[in-house]
């Protein structure tokens, strides 16, 4: 196999899109951000990307020649299969545009299309926390809960290619609403908007809480008030908080028993709270899971932050490179 | 591909071992079923497989030569990897026994090592309920509940080779201490053995049922009394069948978001109950599932009963056979 080559990277969002280009090594070679634009319409945001592609290239002064392939992490709903992005909440402009061809065409490089979440989970697995493993699991706490599963070294894409949900597991039965409509999802109570919503309900229900005043003053609450009221010893943001860890470490030990996998990787914003949050899921964990046998997962901490859609879209470009399935 | 030839299977179990010589497209030549006798120890227990694989042979009445392998499902902790039966609770003689190496050395044929469940599910995927489809899970409803996963046309081991323990899926926290002493297990809620156990339990708590008499007599009581109970309108009944549908939909909600597969497939001894069990876990599925995408899969029973453990481990050799890895 050759050693030599490139691969860009495309990490697209409703706001802004993150390119860059990586050796074979995960080692980055030019890297930016620039605005979406998805109010300017879907040619606009098509040849947004185009352009990005030839820019990440040229930044990063290599030969065109030397491009082996473009990676494009999307919202979904999205087909790898078909190349096709379908229907993204964020991206309304982009109703079942072939977004892999298209790309072909307009750069000449081979493409293919991604799940966002599993391409971040692929980055991890390629160049971060996963690095070294073969089978890993990855938790993304963000507005939601992303996921990704890797098994011996494969994306999990599933029929319907909406595998990985993680954030739908149910994990109270007939609990909190989740934005899906099912009730007790994990990302229901797991997730930074989440469990700061749910404190906010419950001030707003009744309960007392030392952010009361922040809540009657009309300001937002984020998961990091949660976090600093609660290591001051706030009961409700303690029991939040508390939860979202718990319906985690219950979400892990179905994900143990599932896939099997040698790690599982939080990643997403609420991952800066360090050891307040690693600490209580680990114990959880330990408290919750089985006593048959010890095919405990370590759990850790994403590496690559925001970077990891733009390292492991340009992964996926690799891996399609090395198998043929783009 | 040579597309002659002929593979035995072999499904270990505590008491009977049941073997049979299958061609490639499933077709049974000879089946048959002898006492495993673990009684008499290790190399009793070994020396009965190799015989069992020679007269399938023998009775199917096929050329030595046209035989490509075997496969053997064994009950876990176990490691296709290492071909390694290592501490089944049901064969107390076979601790770290490597029997797919021995089986070989006896028979010479080459051999394969599968967990049975996943043996069982490979079985129904190949040329059962799940024929013809790419993705599938299933949920074995019997003593335990035990799981198969199929992505992608393979089945899903993970690191420690312990996946697919589905009936470990946790669908109410705090809720029922599992064998595995995890509480809230699909187990403990809706395996054959555990709803009828749990019948009993509320009913020595106090609450009445038309059952009550008979375990007072102290006899048996087994799901089916408890489909009968709660087809007559006994509410205590009514609501232990009910829970365990239920249960087992949110398991198939989790599975639909993990692995996204085209159909899931019921099998077990509690799928005799017919319509009364399928119905109403499709009904709990529907309503508990999103409502983002329909992606829902086709829930069925398996179709091959008490010889999909067989079929599969031919099927596992097929399999080994066509992919190398044995």
């Amino acid at each position: 196999m050759d050693m030599a080559g490139y691969c860009v990277g495309i990490d697209l969002g409703g706001t802004n899109l993150k390119a860059g280009l990586l050796d074979r090594d995960a080692k980055v070679l030019s890297k930016f951000s620039v605005p979406t634009g998805i109010e300017k319409g879907t040619e606009h945001v098509v040849s947004t990307i185009a352009g990005a592609v030839e820019r990440a290239v040229r930044e990063a002064g290599v030969s065109r020649g030397d491009v082996v392939g473009v990676g494009i992490g999307s919202p979904g709903p999205m087909s790898h299969r078909r190349g096709l992005v379908i229907n993204p909440g964020n991206l309304p402009c982009m109703k079942n545009v072939p977004l892999r061809d298209e790309i072909t065409k307009r750069t000449g490089f081979r493409a293919t299309l991604e799940n966002d979440a599993n391409a971040a989970a692929w980055g991890e697995y390629w160049a971060g926390a996963g690095k070294g493993v073969r089978d890993m699991v990855m938790f993304t706490l963000g507005t939601g809960v992303g996921g990704g599963v890797v098994i011996d070294g494969n994306l999990i894409r599933g029929y319907y290619e909406n595998g990985a949900e993680l954030g739908h597991i149910i994990v109270q039965p007939g609990g909190r609403q989740c934005s899906c409509r099912q009730l007790g999802c994990v990302e229901a109570y797991s997730s930074a908007s989440n469990l700061a919503a749910r404190l906010v309900e419950e001030i707003r229900g009744g309960r007392s809480s030392s952010l009361k005043a922040r809540v009657d003053r009309g300001e937002e609450v984020r998961a990091e008030h949660v976090a600093q009221a609660a290591k001051a010893g706030d009961e409700l943001a303690m029991q939040v908080w508390d939860d979202a860890c718990r319906y985690l470490a219950i979400a892990t030990v179905v994900m143990q028993h599932v896939t099997n996998p040698q790690r599982v990787v939080l990643a997403g914003g609420l991952i800066n709270a360090g050891d307040f949050l690693l600490k209580p899921i680990r114990e959880h964990f330990r408290r919750l899971t089985w006593v048959l046998l010890d095919d405990f997962p370590e759990i850790m901490f994403a590496t690559l932050g925001d970077d990891a859609g733009v390292i492991g879209a340009a992964g996926c470009a690799w891996r399609a490179h090395e198998t043929g399935d783009w």
